[in-house]
Order: structure tokens, then sequence, then C-alpha cells
């Protein structure tokens, strides 16, 4: 498994075009998830909470959540590879530290690994004042690309 | 962490009404997630996996069966423990195997550990002709009981 | 990623000895670690937990467990694809649930997904009575065979 | 599960002496695993990683990387309540990126969330050139203090 270079291939607008295509189900009317930043080696992504997010006692459900540490690294890989490769998340491992209410939550994404076939990648989700809220790591499966000659 | 006995004191019925008002949410008009079983330290959750749970190539997907995973935990704790408590996730840990088009998914969970505070279970997620389609281990906090006196 | 089939295709003594001369730093001059039983898509592997495994209060540390289980994902593998292939643990997922002391603890371990580049497995860490002590789910990254002509 | 102040109470050589005296057998003759600093709300842990950590092929093994992970937790929770605390692991994820050869490991280990009866942390483990080798994230259960009247 090689390294890749961390360079990004693809622009924020080029990235959110790319999700409300490929993901209509994902943000229905509204954007309620968004790629902010894209850096070397490195993302963020932000979920609008609202309603259709929450669990009793108002707090932003785990779904949202994986959904957006899904997505982290789902912009991590796409930013990095490019759009035509279609990727599978493999493995995510996320922890729950603290509620959330309602509001923008920001998943701050890095690149722990690009190799030829697997990306690793951590993201640190938080809340308001900045606190952390979850954390997740997680692993893509790249598919080879399609040569054509 | 002390173990409580592995007995079930609500029925499916219960549990399934349980979760329409506690998490109105989830099932929108209809019951797309839904407990299917519940017995000593197991429980059978089943997904009606349509067009809002689906990705690109019509697969289900991986907050689809994140949220199935997590319910089956929740069904396993509530069950187990009664309505009274307020538990949360604390850990997720999902593999993702195998990809599963529309159609039911069933989440086979099973309590690990029943502690005091933690509760620990594993679930296998298999479709149509019985393949694993996704694996997850995960681990609920359950508050202390409100004692009146 | 194809399945391949569940089928083995080395002994338990093949095993053994596989493990005796590849990895000499594991079980020293006792065999601490064993293979008891390979069926197809699972194998029983063995912890003779003695002083060297023991942390204050004469429990098992979590390092002995984290090397049965990951021994358990190995020697799945190697039964099921043979012993040229060089596979490697890229994630390992593990719950600690109860206290074990010194003796046998029995790895009951599963094959999840065997594909062309990755296996996923569980196992199931069993002291004495039979009450699990630990859980872990990982991943072994399979390089692709050489095909000599 | 309120937060507690994220300051340190031991000193790098409180936490070493502590570490020699608690775990023997963690370290031999020599000291392989030790802490290197301690700040508010984390640590640095090292690995000297010899002979009696190595695979086939001269890589550091997935248990010593374990194992590092672990005490770089353990570490973060000694020095931030207290030596009279006996916490235990409850659940360590951990991802394996590159290999690494014999040589100094360090793990920049960071406390994510620390309440009354978890801690949740996590490592990534850097050898020689900076390239992290493997990344983990895990939870120590905190036993309530034994308090005398």
């Amino acid at each position: 498994m090689n390294a890749r270079p961390l360079r990004p291939v693809m622009s924020v607008d080029e990235v959110n075009s790319f999700l409300d295509e490929a993901f209509p189900q994902l943000n229905g009317a509204n954007r309620d998830y968004e790629a902010i930043s894209i850096t070397p080696g490195a993302c963020v992504v932000r979920l609008h909470a609202g309603y259709r997010h929450l669990r009793p006692g108002d707090t932003v459900s785990g779904p949202a959540l994986f959904t957006l540490a899904d997505i982290g690294g789902y912009v991590c890989v796409l930013s990095h590879t490019g759009p035509e490769a279609l990727s599978v998340t493999t493995n995510l491992n996320i922890n729950f530290m603290r509620k959330a209410t309602a509001g923008p939550i920001d998943g701050h994404c890095r690149i722990l690994k690009l190799g030829k076939s697997l990306m690793v990648f951590d993201i640190d989700m938080r809340a308001g004042a900045g606190l952390t809220v979850a954390h997740a790591t997680g692993t893509y499966a790249i598919p080879p690309k399609h040569v054509v000659t």
C-alpha cells in the first residue's frame, strides 16, 4: 500500500455539487450536510442540526453524528482522489462524548493514511463553544481506477 | 459493575409503542425500524429499507445500517431494564461487509454484558439470503434509576 | 471484493508449527498461545494465561487478550488461505467485559467475511465457567498471491 | 457524567515510578515503555522497540503498539486523577497504518473527555521521521474514589 500525495484535486464548491447529485437523499430540500473547507490532508464538514436530527431531550441523534463522520471521510477521499472513484466505508468507530443541541456542528477531519486501496481518517465533531461532542475513526476502501486505453 | 439477570421485562409490542412515542423522527409515517423478537439476552430488529435509506447504486446507506445497529442495542437495553431509563450510546464500531438492496434487513443482537452502568452488545445484520451485510459492537451507558421515596 | 469459499486448507498441527516458526517471540519456551480447532469459517485459539500475562490484582492484561484476539484472526486467515500469504491486521476493536484470572482462556473466532483483499472476523474470549471476558472485531489485509509462471 | 478539570496532579517521574511498581511485568529489566511528558489534557509515552516487540520482517508487532496505546490512556488518566484510582480499559479501537522497525515510537495521547466515571482518549503513534504508524481511540472506566471518613 503506497502513499499518495496529500493534495486536494477538488474545490469546496465542486465537492458540494457532487454530493448534491450523488446523494440526493442526504440533504433533502436543504443542505443539512456540507463541506466547509478542504486543505491538504484535511477537510471540515458541517451539519446544520435541525428537528429531523434530534432525539428525545432535543439532543442531536447518534445516526446524525455518524452521518457527519461518514461524510467527513467521504469528502476527504473524494477531494484527494477525484470524483470518478466510488469509495465505500468499510469500518467506522465512533465515541459519543457530550450532548449537542440544534445548530451547527463542525467535523474537523484528518487523513491519517491515504494508500492505494485504503484511506484511514479521524474526525473531531465540535458544537457551539468548540467542545468535542463526538469523535470517530474510519476506513474507506478506494476502488482501482478504470484506466481507459 | 455487577451483572444483571438477562430477563426481558417488556414485550415486542411495548417496545415498538415506546419507540413510536420516544423517537417520532425515527420512523416518520411508516414503521421503517421495528423490534421483531425479544428473548433473554437478545433481540431481533428489522429495517424495511426503502428509497430514503439508499445511496448511489441503490445500496442501503451506512447511516441506515448504523441506525439499525444503534436501535438493536437500544431495544436490548430497553427490554431488559425497563422503559424508565434513558440510556445513551457511548461507543459504536461498525464493519460494512456486503452491499444490501431495498427490502428487509434483520439485525440479530446479543447482550455481551449487562452491568449496572454499561451494556455491551453486538449485532449481525443480515439481508435476503441470510448473508451478513454489516456487523457492529457497541456500548450503552445506563443511568442510575430515579428512586422515588 | 469477491467471496472465497470458507474451507480450511491447513490443519491445527500445521498452523501451530507455522506459528512457532514465524513468531518465535510469541510463545517463548512454552506454547502460551495455540490453535485448538479449525473448522469451515471458524477457529478456536487458547491462551494459557500465566504470570507474564497478569496485571495488578492478578487479572489477565489487556495486551494479552488483544494478542489472543489478533492470533484468532490470524489463525482464521492462515488456515483458510494457506501459509504463503503474509497478512497483516489493519483494524482491531476490543471490548473488555470481565476480569479473568490465570488459566486457559478460549477465543472462539468466526470469519464474518473472507474477500479477495480483506478478511473481517469477530472473537468471543471466554474463561473458566464460559463467561465472556472480552470480545473483539478486526480486519486483516490479505496481500495478492505471488503467481509463479 | 460531569467534566473534571484537565490539570495533571502527577509528574513524569512519579508516573514512571508508579508504572514500575504497579506493572513489573510490563518492562522487565529495562524500561521499554515510559512516560515522556505530561501536560494539561495530554501526555507522550514512548516504546523503545527491541527484539521482543518484533514480528517477521522485523516490524513492530500489533500487541506492542496496542500496549503503547493502552499505556498512553493509562498515563493520561493516572496523571489527571491521581495514583489511588484503579482504572481499567473498557474499549480500545486501533488502526495500523505503516510498518515500524526497531527504535523509539512516540505515542501522542489526548484526553477527549474526562468524566466522573469514563475517560475517552486518542493516541497517534509515530516513528522515526514522524509518520503515523498506528492510531487508537479508547475508553477507561474510572472507579469511584474510596472516601475515608
